[in-house]
């Protein structure tokens, strides 16, 4: 018999830890709202030289592992990735400060990118408004379209045989997950990957991980807008905002940052700064259409490094990546796998 | 046998009608999309004084009669009316002038409306920016909340036996329906109640009305924010803009202007006008959940007056209600139900 494993929770880092589990082990996936994780209302980016800032030198290492990561992942998957790269701007010359901090550190860890005058930035991406002061750019940045990939990681769990159990779950245990029902699933192994929920499931994550809310929009291009190319990151006025474009036109424009426990509403404000900080970078937005305008809850952990390990023996976690659960999706199912299989990670393990 | 009436279109034009003739005669009603009615992205304003200005003194007698009727109508239908009344202000002198217009074409035809200083502007409403320049009380208007009114009036139809067919309809003449899919509904009479599209259903239409897209957003309060109590309507730098509050806190802000056909997907420079400007109204609104974003088309006449009469023996129409397709929906089904009855209207009717 195979062992058996419970996974509990279904977005990006659960799907992907089921899916390489089940290569080996019979799993169950727990999970009653797909649709609220992270991952789903996410932009998609897979670009942590441009995430990174003075202090996160560990974040950066580790992005930088899971970028060589993904073209791999993503041909085991089918999906594809978009290789235009980062262009980040700075909006006015405060930005521009905060970004020469930025590019300092990035130099100083080795890592090239090129700086770019308004007039290079728009040449490279002529939809950019002329009013941008200055820019950075990062070649080797991917992106995927992050819904796309939850689809095909639930269709790859389904090929290899993961039950997928749509009751919530209350408590991990050693050998059994409980259920909000009151029923148990025993198993060999349990794997809490619920994200900024997961707190609640084990007393020894409580307090590690929280709530951050951030708000999402997705538009499409109606007609004539030339098409964006790269993904862009811009600092306007201090406030970050990204622009990542699917091989569609659409454009995912994110995102908000609260601290305010588990909400998951849409505010005006959000909307209105979002809107207004993605407009004075790229001015055709207003003629794009607004398909939706969503909210998710990302994982915030205490140092923004995902908690990845053994809890206590048969309960394993993959939580807290906050902005980077897509990005370290890859590198954080090989370290479970190695763990719950005592076989050795593939790649450098995530902590 | 009762007479036999095909009713085609289903916004609040097409059902008001449909349900007063159930109570004589056999009526189908042809609706392939209620939910793309003008009258269900609408905002539920019934506030004829301040949408009238020189040069539609037709449009505010006819508006001011269709508001003396809606108390009953609404009983009927078992609808509640917000009475809260509307303030119209004006955000900056250029807006104050224009109001001024206003106020002085009113007051020559006899309407009572009461200058407002910012301070009694706010003592009326206290969620208003104190920088608003200064504004105007009407308060007789109606406010009703036009989903339910909807909802209430297919249920109203559907207990007089109306039937309801989702089939959509290519061209009406006397004595019969020709649908999309070719089959033909005979009929002794046939209603195009089909607001903007109503032009393409008889060549007697061709020409006379056009689609007028507007966008709406609906909010929700989340905690704290003093409630609206009014439907305010606003000049901002000379862009109208109202908020109609319901019953329960939420907000309908509304509406934006285009004429490009039959477009209905909601802009990026929509919303961000839309907010924008409410925001510079009520500042409380930052805090607002954003529920929906929606468009619409209105059916734009040549002169903003409703399109009512028979075209030929046995073709009715009751469309071109632009903006005011929930005020006049009573007296207008009045008038088709007189038309079709050969019975007298019970008001004046409205054309």
């Amino acid at each position: 018999m195979p062992e058996t494993t419970v996974v509990v929770g279904g977005g990006v880092i659960g799907l992907s830890v089921a899916w390489r589990l089940a290569a080996r082990q019979r799993v169950t996936l727990l999970d009653p709202a797909p649709e609220a994780a992270a991952s789903w209302v996410a932009g998609g980016m897979l670009a942590p030289v441009t995430e990174a800032w003075p202090g996160e030198e560990r974040l950066l290492d580790l992005g930088m592992a899971a970028l060589d990561r993904w073209p791999e992942f993503a041909a085991d998957l089918g999906v594809e990735l978009g290789t235009g790269g980062t262009v980040a701007v700075a909006f006015d010359s405060a930005d521009a400060g905060q970004q020469d901090t930025q590019a300092e550190f990035l130099a100083a860890r080795g890592r090239a990118v090129r700086r770019l005058t308004s007039r290079e930035l728009r040449a490279l991406e002529p939809a950019l408004s002329p009013k941008i002061r200055s820019g950075l750019s990062v070649p080797g940045d991917l992106a995927v379209d992050n819904r796309e990939l939850l689809r095909r990681l639930r269709s790859a769990c389904g090929t290899r045989g993961v039950t997928v159990d749509p009751r919530p779950a209350d408590e991990v245990r050693p050998g059994a997950v409980r259920l909000a029902d009151g029923t148990e699933i025993g198993c060999d192994t349990a794997v809490i990957t619920a994200g900024a929920w997961s707190g609640a499931l084990h007393p020894a994550l409580a307090g590690l991980i929280r709530p951050v809310k951030g708000e999402i929009l997705r538009l499409r291009p109606r007609s004539g807008e030339p098409p964006v190319r790269h993904t862009v990151r811009a600092l306007v006025e201090s406030r970050p905002v990204y622009l990542v474009p699917r091989a569609n036109g659409e454009i995912v424009l994110g995102a908000t940052q609260y601290e305010a426990g588990f909400d998951t509403e849409v505010t005006v404000g959000g909307v209105r700064d979002l809107l207004a900080d993605a407009e004075r970078v790229l001015p055709g937005l207003a003629e794009y259409a607004l398909l939706e305008c969503a909210a998710g809850l990302r994982a915030g952990s205490r140092d923004n490094l995902p908690l990845v390990g053994e809890l206590e023996p048969g309960v394993l976690v993959a939580a807290g990546h906050h902005r980077n659960g897509l990005l370290l999706a890859p590198v954080t199912a090989d370290t479970v796998y190695a763990l719950a299989t005592a076989t050795p990670a593939p790649q450098p393990t995530t902590r």
